[in-house]
């Protein structure tokens, strides 16, 4: 029996939900580590929940007792999302991964928040539809919500925020609300949806969501160019956007991201910086945008423009890219990484990451950097040795020095990761202090006892 | 002097504004009432603000004396907005029209609240990107951004939601915040952009927005199909969506809005249901955009497609789209007209024209139908005598029925118009009374003594 829990919660939590309740300290551990680098914080239980009403009675039930209550979906979130700090319950909502339904004539589906994007479009199998938002790992759907998830497609397809129609949520007393119709689009009161997405586990639980669908592109081609500086690789996406380019993917790889690739996926590309595309439309259509951008990574001294439009050769490429984090880690043996992200204003993106690695050349830390150039969002990994307490903080100043200088340029200092706990302390100086002062009434409005995912996204 | 305003506060706002204080009858009388039918409710006194220290200013006057404060931007709105229903102060944003800042690297441009859609688009000529929100009236960006509206083009382009990166916004009290940065996509804490949009001045006032901006496409078309009932075109409409081509407009007008304009005019078009495309992209690519929308069309026994790329011919097509407000108001000289707009997923929209159109029948009301198709939002013009006071009622009742038949279909009783004074009574049936509770709770803690545009949105 954990000391920290009432033994009439833990008492009720076992009668009702048997096996699914546990305070197995394994199960616990596993429950309260993310893949950040941040130190582990198990709940004091965990529970899985399989529905809405199921995750209503657990939050009514740690309502009463003023005991935390915290969401798990996969547990890939990158900053601490979902560590017990306060301790409390974890409902891990994995087992509510039930696809309600998918309505090829409205592009929606409706998914239990433990459907991990990949089990939606192994669902979606058949319909010429997809689900787009790719963050990398296969996160649940809930997560990715609750994160305001994105990834490599968003240039063109959005982000979570543009993705959820509408949610189930449960509140900190057990209240159920939904969040939004199936209507495309509604001028009725205020945004709930859009509250909730991004919102972290801290203002109630989404426990079932509604989300956008595409039509898979009749044609889909891959190009690959390297350019002599990262300005150049940055100018050709400002161009190819402002044309109006139609482009589904643009990533940046800088020559260190380039030279673990070519290790790590027995690739030979130049190691330089690298723009990797994708291009959806027609067959037509796509060797136009392929012709267009081209011409434009010419302009801009692009070399070894390349570009694939089987099957097989795509996949390659965006295998490779997809695999960079571990190809990256294989660059220092037996390192760790601290992965960071910001999104600058892309006119600011060549003088944000100039600045950047010009403060990683002070530090002497290895960096590899890439990003969803076209959203002006770069991630760095930050490989450090876990036993060497002196990188660990010269790592740490040199993220924090980074989410600094993207606020500086009017941007943000996590574009796709959240903030969970290793980010709220930029969060006065990104927001000021009277936002932060609103989102500190809009949360405590909803969870006046702070018992949801506490001590997350605002700082104490 | 009015009775209902201190006069230490009259004497503060006289002495701080001079000649943009005003307490003229006619001046407020200007001030209380919107398009719609309701019944007019002018503030006590007008302020023409030019900065958001103004608004500031005047806000934490009117929070020391508990004086309501009502924002005014060009008075378009369609649901009471503005009317001050307890009195107070109204703000007049349109002097606050700078433009502060185009960034044509970034996509996106600072205006103040006052800066039109017009306004903007003006300022934008020579740059090759537009700002494609398009309502139908010149509205204020602030306004649109407060009832987060959209039009023709939001298949394609998006709404407000998608359309405002950040606002400065005036807070009851008179604190101002920023809720964003201008980088493209944020995971830094809650939304408070997407709170603000579309909460039509109840949690503050917006002054100054940055908003996203697209490129102008290289060759635009435009198309227009007739077919032999309204279950045709939208089935039409929702193969052309399933199959991902990126039309820009698909407006869907039915027999007797195409009898109207036809008549105001002066066009030759079959009077039938239509639909209106609207093709953006290369030359090519729109070509076989129009080729596949001809074959789609054919499918589903479309009549006299016609399609012109010419600048004068696609001007005159959507001019007449653009005056079927004046052209439906000549069906019934000296009638004026009742709008009314819901929202449905697209799979139900036929049933619930059908439906509607039923009902409209029992009711003997003149009432033609167009609607941003591809959205599922369509609009009814319901065309009363004013002085008919039964047919007044018989209109409300029908505009009723229509909310709550959207409602059922799990719509919205408004895509684009906003809640207003109008549609307060459709928001419990809407969002369920948890959910709006959840949002008087929001309303509660950012404006304690419901001073912000009060009887908005929420019903008493």
């Amino acid at each position: 029996m954990p000391a920290n829990l009432p033994p009439a919660l833990t008492d009720d939590l076992r009668g009702r939900f048997g096996d699914r309740f546990t305070v197995s300290p394994a199960v616990c551990a596993h429950h309260g580590k993310d893949e950040s680098s941040l130190p582990a914080a198990p709940p004091d239980a965990v529970v899985f929940a399989q529905t809405t009403e199921e995750v209503a009675a657990v939050a009514a039930l740690c309502h009463a007792h003023r005991i935390p209550l915290i969401p798990y979906g996969t547990g890939t979130s990158l900053e601490g999302h979902l560590h017990a700090v306060r301790g409390g319950i974890c409902v891990d909502l994995s087992q509510m991964n039930r696809i309600v339904a998918i309505r090829p004539e409205d592009l929606d589906a409706t998914v239990g928040a433990g459907v991990t994007r990949k089990g939606l479009n192994a669902a979606l199998h058949g319909t010429g539809l997809f689900f787009p938002i790719d963050p990398g790992a296969d996160a649940s759907l809930g997560g990715m919500a609750a994160t305001r998830a994105s990834g490599t497609n968003a240039v063109r397809y959005g982000t979570m925020r543009e993705a959820v129609l509408a949610a189930t949520a449960v509140l900190a007393d057990g209240r159920v609300i939904r969040t939004g119709t199936r209507a495309k689009k509604s001028s009725a009161g205020y945004d709930l949806t859009r509250l909730f997405v991004g919102s972290e586990g801290t203002l109630g639980i989404i426990t079932e969501l509604t989300v956008r669908l595409h039509p898979l592109p009749e044609a889909i081609a891959s190009a690959v160019c390297a350019f002599p500086d990262i300005a150049a690789a940055v100018s050709t996406v400002i161009q190819t956007i402002q044309l109006g380019i139609p482009v589904a993917r643009i990533e940046i790889l800088d020559a260190l991201s380039i030279q673990a690739i070519n290790r790590y996926s027995k690739t030979a590309l130049r190691e330089a910086p690298t723009l990797f595309f994708e291009l959806h439309g027609s067959p037509a259509g796509v060797a136009e945008q392929t012709a267009a951008l081209r011409a434009i990574a010419a302009e801009h001294v692009g070399m070894d423009f390349e570009w694939a439009d089987k099957p097989e050769d795509r996949s390659r490429l965006w295998q490779a890219r997809h695999d960079a984090y571990y190809a990256c880690l294989g660059l220092r043996p037996g390192a760790r990484s601290i992965t960071t992200d910001v999104c600058v204003p892309i006119s600011r993106l060549a003088e944000c990451i100039a600045a950047t690695r010009a403060d990683l050349e002070q530090t002497g830390l290895v960096a590899p950097l890439l990003g969803h150039v076209g959203d002006g969002n770069f991630h760095m990994l930050l490989l450090v040795d876990p036993d060497d307490d002196d990188q660990l903080a010269t790592a740490r100043g040199f993220a924090q020095r980074l989410a600094e200088r993207a606020i500086a340029m009017d941007g943000t200092c996590t574009g796709e990761h959240g903030i969970g706990l290793g980010k709220r302390k930029y969060m006065a100086l990104e927001h000021g202090a009277e936002a932060l002062a609103v989102m500190r009434a809009i949360k405590m409005a909803l969870d006046p006892d702070d018992i949801m995912n506490p001590g997350k996204i605002l700082p104490d």
